[in-house]
């Protein structure tokens, strides 16, 4: 059997992740374990445990387990001195607490999740993000930089504090794998972070599996303003080690009114300006678009409510386009 | 199958299933629901939640899950946001929150422990105990009573605010049970307020069932002071409507610097002053008493680090006289 390894964090893995559950593939996952905003934040930093919410995500979308589990692994309290917090967060953080080590704690949350797949932690060290803008500007920790909107300087480069070693299971992993995917996600608080970890760069440059990247539908304010395919491509290609064999492009419409919503964020489609000049891979152009608008006040029964886009991929159009490349 | 149900809350019913449960009985437990004090009566100001607290014990005393399920939900957080919270107290507040209604939440949470027998809730409707003592002054809330040791006034009555209803399934099972055991456990906190729910004691007058009251070891500063065996048994039969038909007293010796240690609280072991003048039924004297001190300081891996006795019933030997009685 193929085996799949997705790489990075939010969203955007949970998209592709429960896309892809139901193929039957050999199915893996390598999460970003630098998140420090919110819930995460908090509990990193008040109980010393790993952050969450990435894992957690990503446990969520492998779940086969009943529609209650997940919906309670989803819940954020709402008042007192939970407020903010989410319950899979608060499971993930005391089962570390009673547990022998991390892959204890992966173990049990899969299995009370049944989850379909495997789930490896991209280091099992603790570890801030750090970029430094163009501008000689630094911002630290992955929580200020997600929300850093109104830089308009680029990032120049991006380091972990401390720097720290791969998990080896997150290693051989990439190694053993024939197709690797890569976004959609925010450039450099959900993708790049996994590269960054001592290990991983060579692993890709080492493994033949073909590295698929799915490109961002919206750019992001203070992360990737005005970035072009081009851009994307890039900077990923840079911290990768390699240039993506594949780049799936969204060419479905978006409805105005969420380009609208998200023009007042100064956030803007990425325009793909991909050619034979700028690129030698395959470029597959498709509607993959999910046409819902996310309302937060609403909430969303599967993804976390706080988080911030609007627009994203559709899960069952992005696992066709996907399954046709990999098998 | 013999139909054997344990009455009551905390530690003391914690003891008596722990011990039961692995005699292949049929056993269920009726639940007190007026815990208020600690990480349960923040849960219920904040997030206006059922008390999670002893029914989280009576789960876990049932639960047949792995040792690091059990070690779970009884971890107790010790810093920040979380400082004080139970994870099986938050565990049953999001499961309420996602849930239809409680009677999905106690299934699921018996589902994940593998719960061996009915955990049954005596109400589903919240309310709150208060005492009035023979001075005429009146204490409202279960942790302000459970904690009030300075009182030196007997309780004269105690009621719930607002009146409440049983949970049906409650009152079915008292009248379809052969054995009740109601005890050991504080007896303004643990055990009369299951009795004040409108619809058990007329249950429990009608029962054919026999009544079992296990004897507590030390009396309760504020609660129970000076009480011997007969002003216990006064009191349960009152609320009860009926004279237990078995008394369990234990004669095991308690070690001298448990003794002192109580001795500085203002509390003694309780008198057996019961003889054929004050009392028809059975009484049953055995040694049932754990020598172990629970050190609070180090915690228990089994029950509540936050309780406060340090001297316990041993559930194994109570179990051995129980299941005498009872087979």
């Amino acid at each position: 059997m193929k085996k799949i390894t997705v790489i990075g964090g939010g969203t955007g893995t949970f998209v592709v992740l429960s896309g892809l559950k139901n193929y039957g593939l050999d199915l893996g996952v390598i999460v970003s374990m630098m998140d420090s905003g919110g819930s995460t934040g908090r509990l990193r930093d008040q109980l010393g445990v790993l952050p969450p919410g990435d894992l957690r995500q990503a446990l969520l979308a492998l779940s086969d387990a009943p529609i209650l589990w997940r919906r309670l692994f989803l819940y954020r309290f709402q008042n007192g001195d939970l407020d903010g917090h989410n319950f899979g967060n608060l499971f993930l953080s005391a089962l570390e607490k009673v547990s022998k080590n991390y892959e204890e704690v992966i173990k049990s949350a899969s299995y009370v999740l049944k989850t379909k797949g495997t789930v490896i932690p991209v280091t099992f060290e603790k570890t801030h993000l750090a970029v430094e803008y163009q501008s000689g500007e630094i911002v630290k920790r992955e929580g200020n930089i997600d929300t850093n909107y109104n830089e308009k300087s680029r990032i120049k480069r991006e380091y972990l504090e401390p720097q720290v070693k791969a998990n080896p299971q997150a290693v051989s992993r990439v190694l053993e794998s024939d197709y690797i995917i890569i976004g959609p996600g925010d450039l450099y608080t959900s993708i790049v972070p996994t590269l960054l970890v001592d290990g991983m760069k060579e692993a890709l440059i080492k493994t033949k599996a073909k590295l698929i990247y799915i490109l961002n539908l919206m750019t992001k304010s203070g992360q990737t303003t005005n970035y072009k395919a081009t851009d994307h491509l890039k900077d990923i290609s840079s911290y990768f080690g390699k240039i993506p064999h594949f780049v799936i492009v969204n060419n479905g419409q978006i409805p105005k009114d969420i380009i609208e919503w998200y023009k007042r964020e100064d956030e803007h489609v990425v325009q793909n300006d991909l050619d034979s000049s700028n690129y030698k891979g395959k470029v597959i152009v498709n509607d993959v678009v999910d046409r819902n608008k996310f309302d937060k006040s609403e909430g969303d029964k599967f993804v976390d409510p706080l988080v911030r886009s609007i627009l994203r991929h559709n899960s069952k159009k992005l696992a066709g386009v996907l399954v046709k490349i990999i098998t």
